[in-house]
């Protein structure tokens, strides 16, 4: 095998734990010189390798990578960039192989979710397609938990702890002033098209009639009525609501209940001010007074309060990555695999990319209740042990100290630039 | 001295640490038997008292009440109920002399903020204007940070805290991102009349350019050419721009910019959908793609991320509270003493509570800059103390351990209800 250098890049909306990812992929590469090179990061994803602004891994310190285990959010920048079919924008697949052959690239890592696998699936056929021998590998990550395959993704694990421990402690603050303050509580969260992360919401129950109160899925078509009946006879019962709505939540017909009209990159509406939209209709109906919270990058970012069984499992899946690599593989995704015992245990598998790309997984109907407010048991073991851990990173002076790399660029070698 | 019990109540919005307080008084009352017989707490605060629904906090064992040091929001419940002048409502003052009379009750002890405290002052003087002989003491809370005499307020360190902490991982994640996505990110922070919480988002920042960006203070008048200059040239400069935005952010004629029309029980309006209002400014005016995030209760019940610092404070003062009451004194509130030195320091003082009740102290101007965007380095060195340590409370399964009290009234002995 003749020494090739690799290319990193990270892919979509970031996590708390991708540049764990990260960090798992450039230790685990500096552990293979005699095969991999250097490891070159794109600048904001892989409109880096089209512009040729590739970030120089080698020039960081040790200590500087071991550090992206405790950063959040993307350290070499991240992008919405979905790249077109080879027939669609020949032109984009043609550039990335100048790129790669100017600097030695046989290795591609892609780190992102759903939409970023097919790119990956993409470059991984570039050899059959257009002729440059390379091997794509596809690093998963996505706080939505839409991947298939993988029994998990790393991302969700922190935020569905962060909207776990945010419901309990907002449901304390919101319990203890009902009797003559706020009596409904409505935390709006991520999730477009799959429940998961407002189903984390869930753990913060331990008790019958502890908050939440109300789940809203998207899987699940909002009825009005229903809604503000099991408001009010909640309010009844405990003297308040807490309601967890992922952003996602949506009429029979499809619709968003809050669209704000914007599309991303991906062509996905922009949603926002659900949370609004549910207070509103509550205090119409019912005339209780509310609070609402929007978590927003809140969420994602919140490294302060990572899952360890999260940052651990990131980790493995980008050491994994380069494992692959180094054994030949191709166009595969290392992916989570949940042991069979009762202790919950898991281990690394490898997943076929063609099939993972463009799959969404949805939340299985049993995760929900019957009358489709809340999470069932089947959830809540599912869901347990991908919180657990709290993987504290360093701090300084009272805030957390996260790194901040060179992102040094490695000198162009292409005349012509490229216009993304 | 002859033996009394006390009554213990906690008032208006809760925070991360007035159980902490609580913990303060009850633990130190219990070390004081030969004059504080029980410890009584309000259910629901004043309401209790009134309501003559007292907890007996004798019944909770040890453990439970230390486990209060780490439980956040109100665990005998509060309220917001202002005492109007005894001229106004001697029937509530007469009440609470025949519940406190009926249970012995010598030591009043009030756990709230400045409306509180104007509460606390007129059960203080029961003694001199009804002839009822009770102490009543002050113990200083709110997230506000406006309550006068006491360099800070328990509560408000852990709010800086959260809020210092999400703003530097929120920015984290727009600016890995803003290339191809979001460009404007608004965090709207609690803080109706002062800027505290608001200006604590700008610890966030280490070096020149970091984030936030901008900072709307309710101090400042909000200007919407400037605002909207201010994001251009930030988005033009660092590539993406992030505000910290106060909910009491307003027009120069003291208009809120968004007002929800509620108001609550202190006549306050409630405030609400600021953020979505600058996110729709900053389309309308630049296109920009946006997202923003509403922390509300979140942020005044982060227990998990709670200031080490305030927690000990608020501990201080609920202990400092009962020590003045044994040693016979009335009308005062503990308060938090920095200390003069290079090295933050701090000590219990006193406060005569005349002079706190009703009095709202705003941020300095010398704490804002010039242009009024931003925090200067005397609000930095002010407010960096404050946020110093992380007061972790103790997790299982991936979730913090909150108490959850037996909270068991005392046996009525009054025949009349009295409607609050």
């Amino acid at each position: 095998m003749s020494k090739k250098n690799a290319f990193y890049a990270q892919s979509g909306g970031v996590t708390a734990v991708i540049n764990a990812s990260a960090c798992g992929v450039i230790e685990t590469a500096r552990k293979h010189k005699s095969v991999i090179g250097k490891v070159y990061a794109g600048r904001n994803g892989i409109i880096g390798a089209l512009r040729e602004e590739l970030i120089d891994t080698s020039k960081e310190s040790r200590s500087a990578i071991h550090g992206l285990l405790t950063t959040p959010s993307g350290a070499f920048g991240s992008c919405r960039h979905k790249m077109k079919s080879i027939e669609e924008n020949r032109a984009e697949y043609e550039r990335l192989i100048e790129v790669f052959k100017a600097h030695n690239i046989g290795y591609f890592f892609y780190n992102g979710g759903g939409d970023s696998a097919d790119t990956c699936l993409k470059v991984s056929q570039l050899s059959e397609s257009m002729g440059y021998p390379i091997q794509a590998i596809h690093v998963p990550k996505t706080i939505d938990n839409d991947l298939p395959f993988t029994d998990n993704s790393p991302g969700f694990g922190s935020v569905a702890k962060y909207v776990a421990i945010s419901t309990r402690e907002a449901a304390l603050d919101v319990a203890s002033m009902c009797e003559t303050s706020t009596k409904v509580f409505i935390l709006e969260v991520m999730g477009r098209h799959a429940g998961w992360i407002a189903a984390a919401g869930g753990l913060a129950a331990q008790e019958d009639g502890d908050a939440p109160h109300i789940i809203l899925f998207p899987e699940i078509a909002f009825n009005r009525e229903k809604f503000i009946a099991r408001v009010k006879r909640t309010v009844k019962k405990q003297g308040y609501c807490v309601i967890v709505a992922s952003e996602g939540t949506q009429h029979k017909d499809g619709t968003f209940l809050a669209e704000s009209g914007l599309k991303d990159a991906f062509g996905h509406s922009q949603l926002g001010g659900l949370a609004p939209t549910l207070a509103q209709m509550v205090k119409d109906e019912l005339g209780h007074k509310y609070h609402w919270a929007v978590a927003d990058y809140l969420q994602r970012s919140a490294r302060h309060i990572a899952s360890q069984t999260d940052v651990d499992q990131a980790f493995a899946l980008g050491e994994a990555a380069v494992e692959m690599a180094v054994q030949g593989k191709n166009s595969v995704m290392p992916c989570i695999v949940r042991g069979k015992g009762k202790r919950y245990s898991w281990s690394i598998g490898e997943a076929p990319l063609d099939q993972v790309a463009n799959v969404e997984k949805m939340m299985p109907r049993n995760f929900i209740t019957r009358d489709g407010f809340n999470i069932t048991d089947a959830a809540r073991e599912y869901l347990q042990p991908l919180i657990q851990g709290e993987a504290y990173p360093p701090y300084k002076n009272g805030m957390p100290q996260y790194v901040k790399l060179k992102n040094q660029l490695v000198p162009k070698k292409l005349k012509k630039s490229f216009k993304v």
